[in-house]
This record gives structure tokens, C-alpha cells and sequence, in this order.
């Protein structure tokens, strides 16, 4: 497996550290907002002699609970429709290895999450990449490019929607030409939702478990870890309707025994997190969106789409090659003792040579860091010798 | 992936349990011994803001406990030489991910701990079983028995020590044994020590971390949950010398981005439970071994090893077909509205049609609990229509 583009600037980063720099962390998608009360309090007052293993799907009364959730989210399951597991992460793994089997394909639009390649290797599976492009804000691409792209192997088309890397969201009419293709072909339709609290500007957010006459081909991937900002309690969930799938998931989840416990009962307290938190933690991602959309919209050359979701953003910059550049930031580059870790975009895609100009954005920092942060980009990109315009 | 023996009789139980009759789990490795109040109390008292990722192979303080406990039982590593896991079990599959390919072969004694299959599987890898035997109580097989099953494609061999599902404790010779082969033919050598502790009547364990000349072949598997009676905390690791393995596993490892972080803080925590703790712990262990291998010799055509290890011994009973048996005990069998819940030896074995007359039992309950549950088992083999003796 190859080191991703963001773990070789690891050691830069901390040699920068080391020279005294301040290094602004937008190539993580470790939010600061602050866990939930809920969950903090939960184990504060964790009442148990013994840590004992869960079932292998999960905790029955924290799977009810997210039944409730996703109730409130117009998506309708029971809790044997659910399998927890060690964050959407092993969630995905758990349905690409009883969904596909070694050789099998998947098509994913590109820029992807680059561990979805992580997960299908370890299954033996071929990602097939279709490309999105910046020009359209990383919409989902024509349907005649994934019908290229289904060959006999072809088992499943996934998606991340509101997307990381680009914080695309997709519409109910391209998630309506999904529907089509998966009912055509047959196959599977994996998404990963777990960024679906966080639409901007008005926007509501489409779940594929809302697809109409594909229910057994949907499996829905969600992270309690994201949503509540509390990404070490590790629990997410597969979610499907298929029955035969769900058993099958169920027992690779029984050969790793049990998600964590602890992250569980911390979960099944996040469940009431009252919408306020939502709100509050909504309005300060916009601002922040904005505080980068704006900044990058008066860089020359640079060309950032206003994405409707997540915390991404995916700008192209006038630059030779974003790997080159996101380690000259950290090695060569400050202003004023501080520069900027990004994420290569080269990463998020499995086309050799694509995403060469493109970076990721994290906006996980407040919007006063933020702006230096932006600043020291600007600034970088009038220095940096390989610009392109 | 086939269903376990054991999880195919969980109906079963259930449907008992429905009928009023008290079952007596004895197929499980879930200890009712207390969790540390350490390890509780980190959950108490716990400080953060945002409960975030660790480090994808594990918060450093807590690898850096870890070195200090296995110090005090002269194994010498650094944090470098750790990954914490999900469990043993996610370290297992790292390692298996990490050393082997597709196709490639593994050795294991059989009977073995069951999921090592499951995480095989997983990985495209052939277990290829040496069959071990209740008359020698379950010792290591001969050298030649190893050679004879060696091929081009093998690339280890998998040991558990003290063993899961015979309790035996291997010898010092017997690892001596090992080291030769393992060297002649430059093999990996897995060795899950989970059980390290439960050593009984004087006896000491002897890690594979010390056996000289095969430092950069072998790899350890360890559970913090096991030890300390908290397998909900999901806390394992693999642990090795071989910097191109440990390199390699970490991008298995941050494909997953991180272990549980709430685990990882309680598990720091439990490194520094006093040996007192052990010294309790194991004298319960020790008179609950004691309890069920007594009884067990009193039973006509029962052949029982006393285990020096862990918390399961794999007697020979005087029946036709442990499944069969298993399942009867739960679904036509009571004594005074009592029955047993047993693990049919079948699931621990790789060879078709092996350990028809075993069961595993697992002494995870307390002295008065395992005297009824042996009662109950010598009535019921009185009476079992499958009985050959």
C-alpha cells in the first residue's frame, strides 16, 4: 500500500515545527469544535464494574437510538439494519468485503476519500475512477461516463456526499441518475454520509436510503465520530436493508468480536444532542467556508468552487504540482513565522498524474486562524518558484 | 464466511432462557472478573475538550506504558515497535495484511482460536492446521509434523501462548522447537501472548520476543482488554522488531486513521495496576481450573489435560458429535432447570470432521456458578441419547 501524499509531509511539518514555526493543520479532518457535553458526561459517570464486550453488531439500546436519529432524518430502519463498527472506516471495509469479492470493481467519481483505496485493497477489489471536474464544483459526473466504466466485474458504484475532498453536495436529480444506473446494472450504491448535518446556504441533504426501488442494492456508511466532533470514539455504522448483506457483514463484524464500548455508550448519549449544538456548530462552518472561499476568490489563478457541504474544500492554484508545493510551504516557505500544511490533491485520485494542481482545505480551524492561514497562501503563491501564473 | 459453532447455538440459548432454565455461559471469553478501578476511574476523571484521533498507531504515552509493562516481563521494545489495535484482533489482520499475500499459507496448531480463520480469509490467506493432541495435552506438534506441511506458499507460523481454546502453556523447548524452524526456513512467527498472565502451578511464560536470532521474524500479538478484564475497551497491539513490518502495518493502520481513543486512555491507565491485582486474579483462575478439571476426571469416558494457562480447557467427552451435543444440552436438556452453554470443539478446528468429541470450556465464572454448570454436565451425559460410554 503507498504512503498517502499527506503522511510524507508529516516529517516536514514537524521539522518546520521545530525551526519555530506556526504550522496552520488544514490537511486534517479533525474538527476543534467541542464534543458534546453528552459524551464527556456519559463517561464521567460510566457506571459498570465490568468493560465487557458488546454484541457484534453493537450496543442494542445505542443502535435504537440511532434508529430515533435517523427517523428525525427521514430514513427508516431497524436496529438489525444497523452493525456498528470502529468508525465508518471499518463500516466500509465490513460492506466491501461481503458486497465484492477479490477482482470484483468499483467505480468512484474522483477526487475520493483517499482511504476508500485503503479498504478496497485490503479486499482485493479494483477501484475504477471516473473523473469530476472543478468546473462544474466537482458535480457528479454524465451518466454516459459511468456506463463506460461498467464492465462485467463492476459490483458497486460509491459516492461521499456531501463529499470529502470537495464538500460537493449532490442533488436529488444526480442522486435520481444513480438510482437509474444502480437498478439498470444491478449493483450496489455504497454512500458515505457522514457529514450530513453539515449543507450550507439553504441546502438539505438527500439520503440514498430514500431511492426508491434499490433499497436492496443501498448501503448507507454514517460516522457518530464526525457528526459530534469526537473523532476517537471511533463508532460508525453500515445501514442497509439488504438482509442477506447484513448477515454476511455481521459475521466479519463477530471475527473482531465487538466495536469499542466505551465510544458506544458515549455515542448513544450524542443521540440526544439537542439541534441547537447543530445550529451553532452549522453557522460557524459557514463562516469559515467563507472566510476561505473569499480569500481564495482574490488569489490569482486560483479557482475555488463554494461547496454546499462538509468542511472541504478542493481550489485549484497556479502551481506546477500540489505534492512539490504543500512541502515547499512546510520547507522552505513562512510569513511572518507561520505557514500552512494542505493535503496534496494528487491523493484523492486514483488516475495517475490528476489532481496535480488541486489541494484539499480543511476548515477546522476558527476563522481568526483561518485568515492568517489564508494570508500565508497568498503570499506563498507570489513566492513560490514553481507558480504558474 | 462460515457461521461459528457457537454462534449457531445462540438461538438456542436464547429459546432456553425464554423457557426459564438458567444457562451457564461457558462458551465465551467474556471474565466477570471486575474491570480495575483505574481504568474506570480514567473514564471519570476524564479532561478533554474534543475527543479526538490519536496517532493512527496509538497515543505515544500510552505505547510508551506499554514498553514500561513489558520491561517487567523482559521484553524489550520501543514505541516504534507498537501499533496499537481495535483489539488483537484488528492487530492480527494488520499483520496478516502486512506479511502475507494473497494466496500465500500459514501454519496454526489446531485447535486454534477460531477467528484466526476469519482474519485469513479476510486476507486471501490459506490456514494450512497441524493437528495437536489431547494425549499430549495439547503440546506443541513434532518438528516433522511442521516441515512435512511446509510448502513453497507458506510464509508462518501462528501460535497462541498460553493457548485459546487448550489453555496449554508452551515450554521454553517447545518455542526452542519453533525458533529452529522458523529460522531454517525464514518464516514469520506469529504468537498471540494475550493470556501472558494466567500462568498456573509455578509455571512462568516464555514470550517468542526472546528467542534470539529470529528478532526480525517474529511479531507479537497482545489485548490489554483480556488482561484487565476489559474487552469492551477494544485496546490490542502488534508488536515487533522488524522495522519494514511495523512501517508497512502502520499504512494498514492509518488506513483506519486510529484506535479508540476513550480505550487508549483507560488502558494507560491499567498499566499501573499493582501485580497484586494478578496475584488475586489468578488465584481465583486458578481455583476455578481447579474446580472444573476435578470435576471433569470424576465423569465417566471424560478425558480432561490440566491446562497450566489462560481460562479454557478442551476436554474429550464420551459423545457422538460435540454440535449435536452442545445443541442438545440447550434445547432438550435441564437439571433442575439448569442447563450449560458450550463451545463445540469443531469451530477450533481447520480439518473437517476434527474435534468431534471436544468442547471447549471457558472458567469465566465463579466457583459456585462452574460447580452447578460440571453438575449439570455430568447429568446431562447420563442421558444424552448420542452418548458412547
Amino acid at each position: 500500500m503507498p504512503a498517502s501524499p499527506i503522511r510524507k509531509l508529516v516529517p516536514y511539518a514537524e521539522q518546520a515545527k521545530k525551526r519555530g514555526i506556526t504550522v496552520y493543520h488544514l490537511n486534517i479532518g479533525q474538527p476543534d469544535i467541542p464534543t458534546p457535553q453528552s459524551m464527556i458526561d456519559a463517561m464521567h459517570t460510566l457506571d459498570v464494574k465490568v468493560i465487557e464486550y458488546s454484541h457484534s453488531a453493537g450496543i442494542l439500546s445505542c443502535r435504537q437510538k440511532m434508529c430515533d436519529y435517523y427517523a428525525k432524518h427521514n430514513i427508516h430502519v431497524s436496529p438489525e439494519e444497523i452493525i456498528i463498527g470502529a468508525g465508518a472506516s471499518e463500516a466500509i471495509l465490513f460492506a466491501v468485503q461481503t458486497c465484492l469479492n477479490p477482482g470484483d470493481e468499483i467505480i468512484i467519481p474522483e477526487p475520493f476519500y483517499a482511504n476508500y483505496n485503503g479498504f478496497c485493497i485490503s479486499a482485493g477489489v479494483k477501484v475504477k475512477p471516473i473523473p469530476s471536474s472543478i468546473e462544474t464544483g466537482f458535480a457528479l459526473p454524465p451518466i454516459e461516463d459511468f456506463e463506460k466504466a461498467i464492465t462485467g466485474k463492476t459490483k458497486a458504484i460509491m459516492i461521499c456526499n456531501p463529499n470529502n475532498p470537495t464538500g460537493y453536495l449532490y442533488s436529488k436529480e444526480e442522486l435520481e441518475v444513480l438510482r437509474q444506473i444502480v437498478k439498470k446494472y444491478d449493483l450496489y450504491l455504497f454512500a458515505d454520509e457522514v457529514y450530513r448535518e453539515f449543507c450550507y446556504d439553504g441546502t438539505t441533504h438527500y439520503s440514498v436510503m430514500n431511492l426508491e426501488g434499490i433499497e436492496d442494492n443501498v448501503v448507507l456508511f454514517d460516522s457518530v465520530s464526525k457528526r459530534f466532533s469526537a473523532c476517537g470514539i471511533r463508532i460508525g455504522a453500515m445501514v442497509s436493508h439488504n438482509k442477506e448483506v447484513m448477515q454476511t457483514a455481521l459475521k466479519f463484524a463477530q471475527a473482531r468480536l465487538s466495536p469499542p464500548s466505551l465510544g458506544q455508550i458515549a455515542a448513544e448519549a450524542a443521540m440526544d444532542t439537542p439541534e441547537s449544538y447543530f445550529k451553532e456548530v452549522i453557522e460557524e462552518y459557514l463562516a469559515r467556508r467563507n472566510t476561505v472561499v473569499e480569500a481564495m476568490g482574490k488569489m490569482k489563478g486560483v479557482v475555488c468552487p463554494t461547496p454546499k457541504g462538509a468542511f472541504y474544500v478542493t481550489p485549484s492554484l497556479p502551481i506546477d504540482d500540489s505534492d512539490k508545493f504543500c512541502q515547499w510551504l512546510l520547507e522552505d516557505f513562512n510569513y511572518e513565522n507561520q505557514t500552512v500544511m494542505l493535503a496534496p490533491a494528487t491523493g484523492f485520485y486514483a488516475t495517475p498524474g490528476a489532481g496535480k494542481t488541486e489541494v484539499r482545505i480543511s476548515y477546522v480551524l476558527n476563522v481568526e486562524n483561518l485568515r492568517k492561514a489564508m494570508e500565508c497562501i497568498d503570499k506563498a503563491l507570489k513566492v513560490y518558484p514553481g507558480r504558474t501564473a
